[in-house]
């Protein structure tokens, strides 16, 4: 195949003004039958390659993007949106957002809203609730360019971005042993997430690489309610068998393991050491300040947009395949896991 | 003048079919030229009025709401998002979202690009460069809803909706002096601003009426970037005239006096004491715990919400009058500003 023709060559080729031959393409009522017959078949034997910028005002003309997040007070979420925006309105696109409040039906609600093509594209982060994906697939299948990042949706086949969770969580659990934590609990907020799956994982794996057997009751699955998952981790604390360390995979976790330890007679971090997923900016200023897994939320989210804006501009030379991207997190050491 | 006419009266003036006499008042290339300049002509004679639930229908069909913020990575203002999508959602409106970044520059852009009507009515706080209004009066002249919250733009006659800023900063000040403060510094992000000017009236009237003169070096001015504020700050406290309270007008000028502090050998609360505007919810487990003035921020979202909404709703019922309601912050007192 040639590499075909602009609009210019085209219709230099067709002797006409160029004008005309958009409107042509265009199916415009201005011009006759004939002539589009006449255009569309010369467009069809030069191959005729639309400029893309006129293409993507023809055909995305909403020029807005649909990001659907779980929780918007959230630093890793904020500063993921900071990221899409910065390149969505560097190419004069515009964000609709959404927040589910980590509740599946108003995820549903608002994914059904997306289907009547108010958006050209969507980028999101499922509930903590997410087990049932009919809703989802419902959109893939409408072919609306669909992204998904952190909190990622794996049986749907498409690109998704996120951190390496799996090799994180592994190395922040190290981390507490090496700091002399025999007795390593894991906080998590819920089982459905593929992200809690692997950051799981790590954790368990560095426990039996270290020789570590880890106890059941120490992998805790917390709520959405903040005093509830205080209570929980009090009453862990409390117990005769109470963990020596605790890895947050949540930075809302780290936040009520605080709170808990304020309920308890115990003192972060000489009887407990705490390390989390958490992209606070005042995490230094905390008592004492806690050691972080800081994932590179702005990438992410400009790396989404990236992505998509590409799909969206010229969506036959960008497929948005069935592929994990990682971007690596970065763990900052602070007091909450000083060693005595 | 009249009353006028409706579109069927018009088309029975006319003698044409009322669907005719609707394409030639919206140019549509079906009707000549001829018998639109004669519908034109008509309908001005008539006075014709354009059925107000056919306008909304037509002119409202975005059934979206642009939300401009300074700031996303802000309790505030993530709280005032939350509050405005609640009520949004419940009416089927969906949320445009914008990140000014606290940039003039970028909020006339994004201002510029919601003339041509992509949302149905906007909600703002402006950016603390903003002095320059002309942007926002165009915005306002479109005819278009606008309402501003917290950051508001007195000059335009529409709806505002704050919290009792100089009240709530005369209480936070008289909470300082009251703790045993001689020497109380303000804290703010720019003069400019409507709510600065009211808190730091609320400051000085605190500080009069404690017969305590007012030190010139103390209102200090801070600027978007977070290492010059740690820096502004600690000069201050370095010199031997220093500030023994702190007021700060915006939380991230709390949490800048957080970090100055750790490069002196003050103690907070003992050496200084600070009390911030704040809707961090950790406050209580900084350290100190920061004593806060907390604002109503999911309520005003919500009241945001709902009078665009009625207004989007029923128009002629509802103006978004030049009015400012303003709904009361708490005070909530923590060891920041413990006193000896």
């Amino acid at each position: 195949m040639n590499n075909g023709v602009n609009l210019k060559e085209l219709a230099a080729e067709l002797k006409l003004a160029p004008s005309t031959v958009s409107r042509a393409l265009n199916d415009s009522w201005e011009i006759s039958e004939a002539t589009k017959k006449k255009v569309i078949s010369m467009a069809e034997k030069l191959n005729y390659q639309p400029n893309p910028f006129a293409r993507s005002l023809r055909e995305n003309k909403s020029k807005t993007i649909a990001v659907i997040i779980p929780e918007r007070i959230n630093n890793f979420f904020a500063q993921v949106m900071d990221g899409i925006e910065n390149i969505a309105q560097e190419h004069g696109y515009h964000l609709l957002v959404y927040n589910t409040h980590e509740d599946v039906d108003r995820e549903k609600k608002i994914v059904n809203l997306l289907l009547n093509g108010r958006a050209d594209a969507v980028v999101m982060s499922v509930s903590s609730q997410t087990s049932d994906i009919s809703h989802l697939e419902k959109l893939y299948a409408r072919g609306l360019p669909l992204i998904f990042f952190d909190r990622i949706c794996t049986d749907i086949p498409t690109t998704k971005f996120i951190t390496n969770d799996y090799e994180s969580s592994y190395q922040g659990t190290k981390h507490l042993i090496q700091q002399g934590c025999k007795k390593v609990a894991f906080l998590m907020l819920s089982k459905e997430l593929s992200i809690t799956k692997e950051r799981h994982r790590g954790y368990l794996d560095a426990l039996l690489e270290a020789g570590l057997s880890p106890e059941p009751a120490f992998s805790l699955n917390c709520s959405m309610c903040e005093e509830q998952n205080i209570e929980l981790i009090r009453e862990m604390l409390w117990s005769n068998n109470r963990p020596d360390g605790i890895l947050a995979s949540v930075e809302k976790l780290a936040l009520a393991t605080y709170q808990a330890v304020k309920r308890t007679k115990l003192r972060i971090p000489q009887d407990l050491k705490v390390i989390s997923f958490s992209n606070m900016g005042i995490a230094g200023l905390l008592e004492p300040s806690l050691t972080t897994i800081t994932q590179p939320a702005i990438t992410i989210g400009q790396e989404c947009a990236k992505l998509l804006i590409k799909k969206l501009t010229k969506p036959k030379q960008n497929d948005l395949i069935d592929q994990v991207i990682t971007i690596p997190s970065k763990i900052t050491i602070r007091s909450s896991t000083l060693a005595e």
